[in-house]
């Protein structure tokens, strides 16, 4: 069972420990990894997506400004876990070089697909939608059109191309906290037009995530197919409950989901995803993963105050994913109706 | 001030009643046109789509089952106001020719473009969103891509390309009875994907159209610009009430509104608009218009029950909407963030 991908030796790890029994992912024993008040005029840093870049790493971040509003961060660091933060917002330009600030940014996603850098974000359209941007150097952040209509959340690129199209995933929602939520695929020849929309995976029977799901780290390559980490929420009488869950989607057609498991990867249980701006959260955004050795960094949000890091091997989460399985013919099936 | 298409001679006409004191728009004098039970197994037609068709007129209409489910019946008339329904509903097939039949259909719109037909609708897309559909001959009606994700209703193509791309009005809604929604302008070049998504208008300060509004009728070509007549929704303590507005969009960028009438232009007073499945409903789907004469014939559907058909005259109305036009920034902008 291998990661089809580069190596990445470099990338943060500690070894499972002993005991665990439940699925096997655990945290990072010096959790979270970004603490509150990282920066001036910022209260929180969470729910951000990191990626290597030039032997070291890079990383979108979500800071909340301390009046509340949210907008994207870059910040730079050499092991991954401690970063350095630009004081000033990532400034995008619109593709005639114009300014263009979104009225608000947040949930990042990093996806690399082939030699350019892209940035899925929520912004204010009318709304809240997704918003794409685009850059090569880290300097120049140029936006995209949005790829979709109002209202969307939870967007994020495959690392590559299949049959010829970016595929994005995306999850609809409504105006507000939304109390439903299914993952949607999308397909661009160009970036700028999208369709062959199609239903990836519902909510679930569990109840672990049978509010709404949405997809979380950019999608990893993998000879058993792409293997995603998203989002589950539960609905409890005091607010809704994120975990993250895991899934394998076909490889050239990633609709189709080949293994889900019924049981959550990771759950709020520490006081740094228990407690904080939204309690009882732990949000995937993206990975590090080392394709010589199997090895699995996930970036997640938690308790919308922090930056948690949890460690996975792919043999064994892939195994427990298998073993766990639990499929529904919305998951089965193409997806197209 | 002239309508830019073709000369309809034959189109249903009554010359506008005396003493009319609000907006020029007038009902028919036997309205409704449609009537209760109209097929077997059919309880009843309403929010339906005309257009003529080879000398005649051909409609597509929402013909709720007894069991409740919309489906769209194929109708025909020679006068445009009486009308003979095919028994069966209308059958689709995929672009490989396969039987498609979506699980529900409702709220049709009929637009020509070019040399086809494109029925838009309201279909189950894992969840409420626009289906596509195209025919030449009103026999063979082949699905196209669904145009976006869900939640969405309220589609209508313009009835000609604009700078080379299909053009196509949305409502994005959530996944219930929407206590909001905007109407946003996406284009095409080729009916497949779909971009450059941008905000029209939003819900107006004003009463009758504060909580909701969507496309209606294909917007008309006119030396003005684009003549929209759309619905706007009022939330009272007993339910929405949808009236009829109008508006005038750029001809070439149609998401700047150029003029919009702060007042309806019609809303429900008659027994057939009050009364009935879901009371207090005047849903324009279709017009039908003579270049020669400035006539306009608007097709609503009333009270979720009924087919009802008013008339205005091209002058009259685009003036009223012009002396009594509010506009916002979101209205005048190009609506893109």
């Amino acid at each position: 069972m291998k990661i089809i991908g580069e190596a990445l030796p470099n990338m943060p790890w500690q070894e499972k420990p002993e005991g665990l029994k439940n699925a096997p992912v655990w945290r990072f024993n010096e959790n979270p990894i970004i603490e509150r008040n990282p920066l001036k005029n910022v209260a929180r840093i969470f729910n951000s997506a990191v990626m290597p870049y030039n032997g070291e790493f890079i990383g979108v971040f979500r800071g909340e400004q301390t009046n509340g509003i949210s907008y994207i961060y870059l910040g730079h660091s050499k092991d991954a876990v401690h970063w350095t933060f630009n004081e000033e917002k990532i400034h995008f330009v619109d593709e005639d070089g114009n300014d263009f600030m979104p009225n608000y940014a947040y949930d990042p996603r990093l996806v690399k697909v082939e030699d350019t850098y892209y940035i899925m974000w929520c912004t204010d359209f009318y709304g809240a939608a997704i918003g794409l941007a685009k850059t090569t150097d880290f300097k120049t952040f140029v936006r995209l059109e949005n790829p979709f209509i109002p209202f969307n959340r939870n967007a994020v690129l495959f690392p590559r191309k299949i049959n010829g199209n970016y595929m994005m995933l995306s999850r609809p929602s409504d105006s507000g906290h939304t109390p439903f939520g299914d993952i949607f695929l999308s397909e661009s020849p160009d970036l700028v037009y999208w369709g062959k929309h199609r239903h990836v995976m519902g909510r679930g029977a569990e109840w672990w995530e049978s509010v709404k799901i949405g997809g979380g780290a950019a999608p990893i390559e993998t000879d058993e197919g792409w293997l995603m980490f998203y989002h589950g929420v539960s609905g409890t009488c005091n607010g809704f409950v994120y975990s993250i869950g895991g899934a394998i989607l076909d490889i050239d057609n990633p609709s189709i989901v080949k293994y889900r498991c019924e049981n959550f990867l990771l759950t709020p249980e520490e006081w740094y995803e228990e407690r904080g701006f939204v309690p009882n959260v732990c949000f995937p955004c993206a990975t590090l993963h080392d394709a010589d050795t199997g090895r699995i960094a996930i970036y997640y949000g938690a308790a919308d105050s922090y930056v948690g890091l949890a460690f996975t091997q792919l043999e064994d989460v892939v195994n427990y994913i298998k073993e766990n399985s639990v499929l529904t013919t919305q998951d089965t099936e193409i997806g197209r109706r």
